[in-house]
């Protein structure tokens, strides 16, 4: 209603002829006064009639039946007349800002009656039931531990009610793949459990902004507990210590207030395992001197290191010597996370600093980046990675490529560096801050693990598991691995060849001897797509292979020549990348697949099927799809789309574009209502340079 | 001009006569297919004649001088004619909506193309010129330690130029006193430097929602920097250690990233001491088992132990009675910050705690306020403490009055509480949490100062000033003390004797012998209002106090007369409250006092005054105003307004206007801009229950 009032206000002020008692008369009625009051045309009149517009002024002024004293308002009624083209201009603009002042003042008003109905007044104390056997757990399992066969909550609710004989799935972790995990299951189908030290899922690839405060910690931050909420699932911040494969019982630990720490049994049906990975320390002596950049409390402590070394080199007792010592940044490492860090600080350094730091620190400000590769971001292609070295050459960031680092002591690290005829130098550079960024190793429960699955498991850095992600050396259908934590086995051949062994002798054939023809190498070929998606890529031309593989040009392949010919695929086939995108992948596999071996439950049960490669019965095998890798270098981002070609790189139409791919994998509304505010904030109001 | 289209929709589908390719030039013209195609009167049209409209649709079609083929816009063209209703109505509705969408739309890409131009793309090294006696610090003073006479930044630009020869204004803290201070202090007049061992003011009273998450840390600080910005000031992060009056130099010391702590001096022409206080430990064993509330990083550890114990709460190897030891949470101290903490704990669990944790938890939470008078809030109006009761006696949150903690142990609590026939009763309360929030008392930076001082500072808990708030026992007019840290003497007596007994001698007579008439005690207290005016209302009926006063009604008032007078009024006058309110008056008194000085300087140059009491010459003495007092209680908010009965206790509504007060008392837009934001939040997603 404003945006009428204002036209109105505009009408008469624009059209003076009026007397106030007039215009009183015509606000009501609007068109009626105007027509009737002015015989003569008016002096705009003439240049629409120009126009050819036929005039309309003489006409009685009753025209469109609004009655005297009637205020127009959101109606049926006709729209207020007149010709005055600079009267209708200013009743449109008006309209235009007041309807929409008027709209948000609804939706205002609107929220803050939602709001006001978000305020519970009085305590809520329903009745409620806990099992006995839920306060007083039995004791059991191989060290006589507590064990957690009923949950406190088990019969909060009707729902939760209903899934307490579901099958137990317990979740160890909650990164990427848990959560991928979680959204995709299907309420009611299990009764799911996550186990993890931390409540909250951190949105780990925008970690590297909120080191400096362009995104708060809490946006890329949700709790668990909101998430499984879905699922009607239960939460247990603790840490997983060791699992029982024979009696399927997770073993947990938590400390308690009084630091005495507890251990107790979980028990699972299915076992997911996705703890996630450590930082790889390279046997780099001196590593307490570094920052690592994997949690929330790093990023944090990252910001007040920076922030303190940024006050200290204000003080007048700080000598030139040591500002310029304080003022010295290395990031070792130059994958996404590194770079990432040394554009975002050096978007700080370079944004925010001087406008309120004496100009005296931009100057001295000095950002390396350590990295042992030829190239930064290594693993994109390589016409990108220049693109970045190019843009931190110009932005000042001094970039040491080749270069491993010996030691970091607390005021300089020691590095060597290859020089141009292969020779090794080594330098040191005094340095006020150090961030460690160089890969992942495997944590401590997972060495536990593959120690205990002995021969079964190979692989030093990861948990191996077959394609069905089942861990490899675990009961089938019972231990997954997801995440950083694992790895997919890729040893076409070895599990080929046996397959084939089996069909020979189930045919009464001696493999040694066996001879395939095209159809059969077709047959195993569509065998090894089924079991190893990510092999499909190298048997497109099948011909080709098999005249390639044959050898004595005999028209069939020898058992020698097919385990010749999959070794060589399998030698083709890269291990996944330790990547967020993999581990939602993983994920979602499992859930997909989960949902899948529920539905087929009762079919199974009524079979008395219990046993056997279920997963391979009804699900696929896992294929990871790489949808590219992005990562942004400072007022610029670069896009890794995965086929040969397909790049692309860019200033800030690539930011957005950069945040929007983020915006959109975000893991709630709540963070991204919050990502938008952050982005916008840093607009408005720059970085906060504050430390607590 | 998407509402215009959605209108043509509109139009469309509710005028169904016309056929495709009429419409689509009906809506380039809008109304003249209408009237051309429509010879016969519209089914609408007798309804409207019923209501004397004069029909109109006989006439022709261009009668509003739109040319075919034309769309219409944003313009000052005729409005579009047409005599349906539905379609009016649909018209108007449909444009409502659509030009908010237009103007949001245009919001946000004006917004976007806003934010683009804050990105700085290249690297600014500008020239900077640095003085070497900013790089290399003289030595000097008592201790022979650097003395920063000029500041690295000092030549940053040409304002801060033309500040170095002006006076040096030290402040020392960052606190409501100190931001007072620099908001309303005149640019330019002085040379202005901020030291403080936290780069950020903090909002204190809203600490408490902060505690759980209704609001986030960062909406309550705001860097100092970013104050200090207009006045071009000069920001340390370092502590006040001491202070030498006679040589004007502050002590400052840092603790490099080395461990060691350097010490340098600070100069000073003015000095103003706004270091706050700390808590107050009543002598109370055990006070390292609690937690405090005084600055950011207390808010975090509260938030956090809160959620661990919740979280402990859920474990199975928990114990019924542990468990409900980690839920008993116990608030020592019943003022605003105790009370405000319990309603925002109460808050949480109540709305927040039984959506995502088991319901057994919120069964056996309880919560316990211990204080020591007979009402919680007892410094404001009864009515209020006795509404804040019953709230909380509904909430089942445990007011324990007339209580004392005589030690806290780790997981336990010993009170004494007076019985009702004055017996002292001592008891024990499990308890998982205590916030201790009972006073604050002096820092040892004030204590080492008052020392100093020797006689002319008796008070224990705060310095003393004057009513110009400089601190007694320092050369006039050099240091000044304001908020929490300091008191305001307020010795009428002794101040007005002696002027009056100076003013005797003055005029030759014997003060023993000197008799005041009525004229006399009314010039008298006329000074003593001058110099303190938090006397006035105690000096109202002068008749009715004189002649009370004249014992032996001899119509005068002889020297003991007067200086019992005095005394009766100085008894009367309490010591002003420790709170934002009072250092922010306090702050800003000394901002426009220290305007005036400025201006005044030239003159008094001229006239060679240099000493004496310069700031009663310029201005006032400090008037304390008490504005009232608020306290939100659950759900509900107390407002205390400093005057008999006018008070205020409300739900929904009175919550909304606490926040409105400490809304508009914000800071900046920015930290405003982020309340709002936070309780939007809160309204929409509730609080997060994540510790990190």
């Amino acid at each position: 209603m404003l945006g009428r009032r204002i036209a109105h206000q505009a009408g008469r002020l624009s059209w003076r002829r009026l007397s106030l008692g007039e215009t009183r008369q015509w606000s009501a009625t609007q068109t009626r006064p105007l027509f009737t009051k002015t015989p003569r045309p008016s002096p705009i009149a003439p240049q629409s009639r120009q126009r050819g517009v036929k005039d309309s002024s003489q006409r009685p002024g009753k025209l469109f039946g609004l009655g005297g004293g009637q205020v127009a308002r959101l109606s049926g009624k006709p729209l207020p007349q007149t010709k005055s083209r600079l009267l209708n201009f200013t009743y449109r603009a008006a309209a235009l800002f007041g309807t929409t002042i008027a709209v948000l003042g609804t939706g205002v008003v609107a929220f803050f009656l939602y709001d006001a109905s978000t305020y519970k007044s009085h305590a809520e104390n329903a009745e409620c039931h806990v099992s006995q056997l839920a306060l007083h757990p039995r004791r059991g399992g191989p060290k006589n531990l507590p064990i957690l066969e009923v949950f406190i909550d088990d019969e909060d609710s009707e729902e939760k009610q209903k899934q307490k004989d579901k099958p137990r799935l317990v979740i160890l972790g909650g990164g990427w793949g848990s959560v991928a995990l979680l959204k995709e299951l299907n309420p009611d189908d299990y009764h799911v459990t996550v186990i993890s030290p931390t409540n909250y899922f951190l949105f780990t690839p925008m970690l590297p902004s909120a080191t400096v405060g362009t995104l708060e910690l809490k946006s890329l931050v949700e709790p668990i507990r909101r998430i499984i909420h879905r699922v009607k699932g239960h939460f247990i911040r603790a840490r997983a210590e060791d699992v029982d494969f024979s009696s399927r019982l997770v073993e947990v630990s938590q400390v308690g207030v009084d630091g005495k720490e507890d251990r107790f049994y979980v028990p699972y049906d299915k076992l997911v395992i996705g703890v996630g990975s450590v930082t790889n320390p390279h046997g780099v002596k001196g590593l307490e001197n570094c920052h690592f950049l994997k949690d929330i409390n790093d990023a944090r402590e990252i910001r007040n290191k920076v922030i303190q070394n940024l006050e200290l080199a204000c003080l007048p007792t700080t000598s030139d010597e040591k500002r310029k010592q304080l003022l010295s940044f290395v990031i070792s490492g130059g994958g996404p996370t590194g770079v990432e860090f040394a554009a975002e600080l050096f978007d700080l350094l370079n944004e925010d600093l001087t406008l309120h730091f004496p100009r005296l620190l931009r100057n001295e400000i000095s950002v390396h980046l350590i990295q042992s590769r030829d190239h930064i971001l290594n693993t994109y292609d390589e016409t990108l990675s220049k693109y970045a070295e190019e843009r931190f050459a110009r932005d000042q960031v001094d970039v040491l490529t080749n270069s491993r680092v010996a030691e970091v002591r607390p005021d300089c690290i020691i590095f060597t560096q290859k020089g141009e005829n292969g020779e090794t130098i080594t330098k040191e550079l005094p340095m006020g801050f150090c961030l460690w960024s160089t890969g992942v190793s495997q944590p401590e429960f997972c060495q536990r693990i593959a120690k205990k699955l002995g021969d079964s498991q190979t692989n030093r850095h990861a948990l191996e598991t077959d394609t069905y992600l089942r861990l490899n050396g675990t009961p089938l259908g019972d231990v997954y691995a997801i995440g950083d934590c694992s790895t997919v086995q890729n040893n076409v051949a070895d599990h080929i060849v046996s397959f084939v062994r089996n069909l020979a002798w189930k045919h009464g054939k001696d493999p040694e001897n066996l001879e395939l023809r095209f159809e059969d190498w077709r047959a195993v070929a569509s065998q090894v797509r089924k079991r190893f998606p990510q092999a499909v890529g190298h048997l497109k031309r099948l011909d080709k292979l098999f005249a390639e593989y044959d050898k004595d040009q005999s028209g069939t392949l020898d058992f020698g020549e097919l385990r010749e010919l999959l070794k060589q695929i399998d030698s083709k086939l890269t291990s996944l990348p330790a990547t967020a995108q993999r581990a939602h992948q993983q994920g979602q596999y499992l859930a997909h697949k989960f949902n899948k071996l529920a539905r087929a439950a009762p079919g199974l049960r009524a079979n008395e099927i219990t046993d056997g490669d279920l997963d391979a019965a009804v699900y696929k095998a896992f294929e990871y799809r790489h949808l590219g890798s992005l990562a942004y270098i400072g007022n610029s981002a670069v896009f890794d789309l995965g086929q040969p070609g397909w790049n692309m790189a860019g200033g800030l139409w690539a930011v957005y574009a950069w945040r929007s791919i983020y915006f959109a994998q975000s893991v709630s509304l709540r963070t991204r209502l919050l990502l938008a505010m952050d982005w916008a904030k840093r607009g408005l109001f720059g970085r906060d340079l504050m430390s607590y």
